[in-house]
């Protein structure tokens, strides 16, 4: 059984009446709500605990890790962060979503700036799938339409998406590759973007359909980690 | 003219006579040499001079970095890595040769580990060419012999290369994606594995030929730097 | 300097006063008209001529082909689109225009339906620049806004683009990949989507500088056909 | 459980005694042998069956098709691959062995030559894991030995792979991208090289497990076809 670990910074919904009515429970809460329906083992964790809820061993104990975070970027400690990393290149899978796209780890993942467009207007936004055979996109219709939510807009400022798994529409002219797939070392990574916090985007059931399906996909494949390093010839050089 | 900056630590020529024997002006002194034959307007920079050569002023003046490193990564200062990082971001192309897969700038671009296996032991490298519709293998045979180099073997923890241009045949049994292409931001990337500094593989034409193109390809396009941001709409929205 | 055969079908101009007004010239007269302007040698060549105007000497006097056709896909004889596909992967660089995705030679070199949706509505398409680095869009602004076009919608039954460049907004509310590469042998593939002959598209200047762009970084890089077929051994096999 | 046919072209087992003496059940029969110990449902199809042995049914009845074909590619009906290239873009997986590169379905789905450098030298073939976190190398030591194989090298004129999974070398001094994954429509494609009929190379249980975890990676995500063709608007269009 896969294990989940839901990671939020924790803030929006502490000091906003508007957030915390739509998420009691945290967007963390929310997330590992339906995550548990689906069969996976899940945690979660958060900025203010100790180590960010995110010790060695918990790490350990963690398959797939899904990001959340926003305007506490910067509190996230450098050894976290690289801890999360070695645990991403050893296997680990993670799910960023939403303003997790300029997270600490997900820059350090990308090499890249990880900017972008975006706009607060309360506007449509509906994302395509165009990776129709993708395990992330199964049981998904064609497009999910989003009623409101943040536009985040090209140009994004990642490497080109290994997969490009949806794209987005929005109501005031924008559009933004919204669902994409890499790999780091051992460990698969998911970013996908709608879910600010002041809409109910991951009470929205395709929204959860594609978030199920990410961690799914994320899942580790194996452990093995490479041998790296100085390395004997396997055939004879020079004659000897 | 594209300007070419060439970088290098300038440690091993001054270390060991038998690298100064082959280079006697230092490896940057001549890749610099035979990149100027080609018609680039090159310079060098190295470690130990102020900001290891590439201040704010030189950065701006320079279309192409290329950077060779090996025994001093860690002697690099982490400004001047996010200085060059920024300029890469904007435009500025970054040839990366051998050793340089474990430079701080290349790690900070790739993501991962950029870990590899390596021997030492005068064994024949033969690079084949993957991509012969690639400017960066114009003019170049299909293959090239270089009769002792360092091995570099997979796994080699990077991305998956936007572009394979070489694989390399190595005479213990070992292979390796010795050619291979990225873009971060506006700038592309070129990493090319043959150069350890006890052999004059920077005295071989072909190898020259490569990396020429190299630069070449890595020149910028545009300075254009695309806008982030908060954005209006372009659109009507919600009938407004 | 590069040399341009621009290819139509030449058939809504004859049969559509609407469009003759339009392309009095023709489409393929109007694409080979600005293409003039930035210094390239530009020919024209239609269905209707013998051998749809591609004999094997045009063909060998061509280093970059254009192509526009619609209705009659089907009456393009299969032994040319045989012999342009053997130009393309000795070298030659291939633009396909908007409704282009479906005909013979497009899909042979995709190997899918290349199927998607459309609608004639009148529409407004805006093409956002996803890949601002490239030299096809150097030159071009953020994005291009063409007042009326027909609409083509994901999902889009093409191989994932090598490089995605474009992605266009619909005022009906769809999206697409509208600007996207490939490679196939030597041969570069630009797949540029507006275009609709019932549209001025081709008189909008940005139009114009993709398509320009489009055409010089199709153009070959060398016509050095790589050597297949029973090879030598370069090392002894079993000590012999 | 995925539904599994393997064809095989038939010929060289009935023509040569020491084919037949390696695989006295038809290359088909031990392919379908290992795969069923591990779960699959396995049937098997040959070219001098009615219809290839690749009925309509039959194909209905097939999740992944396996391809094993060599002297006789042109024998192949027509009709039948263009039946098996539409059940391949509607979901089906396709796994594709050693000479089958030149297949009909294969170069339908490639665009491209498909061509290479090959060599019968009973060489020494050791296979190189490059993508180590991906489900068909799980369980795949870092690299697979085989004491004699068929020389497959580059330049192989293919698509860049979406996923190369395995780099060859060849005592003889070549290289192969002798691993790789596609998609076409729903349908995914593995190319995997090693396999000469005059050699036990399908007796080897690394391959076996390659093959193995190659088909079940090719099995379909969905059988749900895009709609495609006219659209309806789903926003209005200038304000109606």
């Amino acid at each position: 059984m896969t294990k989940v670990t839901v990671w939020n910074e924790f803030r929006h919904e502490k000091e906003s009446e508007e957030v915390a009515a739509i998420y009691p429970d945290g967007i963390h809460g929310q997330i590992a709500s339906f995550l548990k329906t689906s069969g996976l083992d899940v945690k979660t964790a958060t900025l203010d605990e100790p180590e960010h809820g995110l010790t060695e061993a918990i790490l350990a104990d963690t398959d797939v890790l899904v990001w959340w975070g926003h305007i506490a970027h910067d509190q996230v400690d450098e050894e976290i962060v690289n801890r999360v990393h070695k645990r991403i290149l050893e296997g680990m899978g993670l799910v960023v979503l939403h303003s997790g796209h300029m997270s600490k780890i997900f820059m350090k993942l990308m090499g890249t700036s990880c900017d972008l467009k975006w706009r607060e207007a309360d506007e449509k936004e509906r994302l395509w799938v165009v990776a129709p055979n993708h395990p992330i996109t199964d049981g998904v219709p064609e497009y999910i339409d989003l009623e409101k939510e943040e536009m985040y807009g090209e140009h994004f400022d990642v490497p080109a998406p290994e997969e490009l798994i949806f794209i987005s529409w929005f109501e005031g002219g924008h559009v933004f590759r919204s669902g994409a797939t890499y790999k780091r070392g051992n460990g698969k990574i998911f970013y996908f973007q709608p879910g600010h916090e002041t809409y109910p985007t991951y009470h929205n059931e395709s929204i959860q359909k594609v978030i199920t399906n990410g961690v799914n996909w994320c899942a580790p494949t194996s452990w093995v980690y490479p041998k790296y390093g100085n390395a004997e010839p396997l055939e004879k050089i020079g004659g000897k």
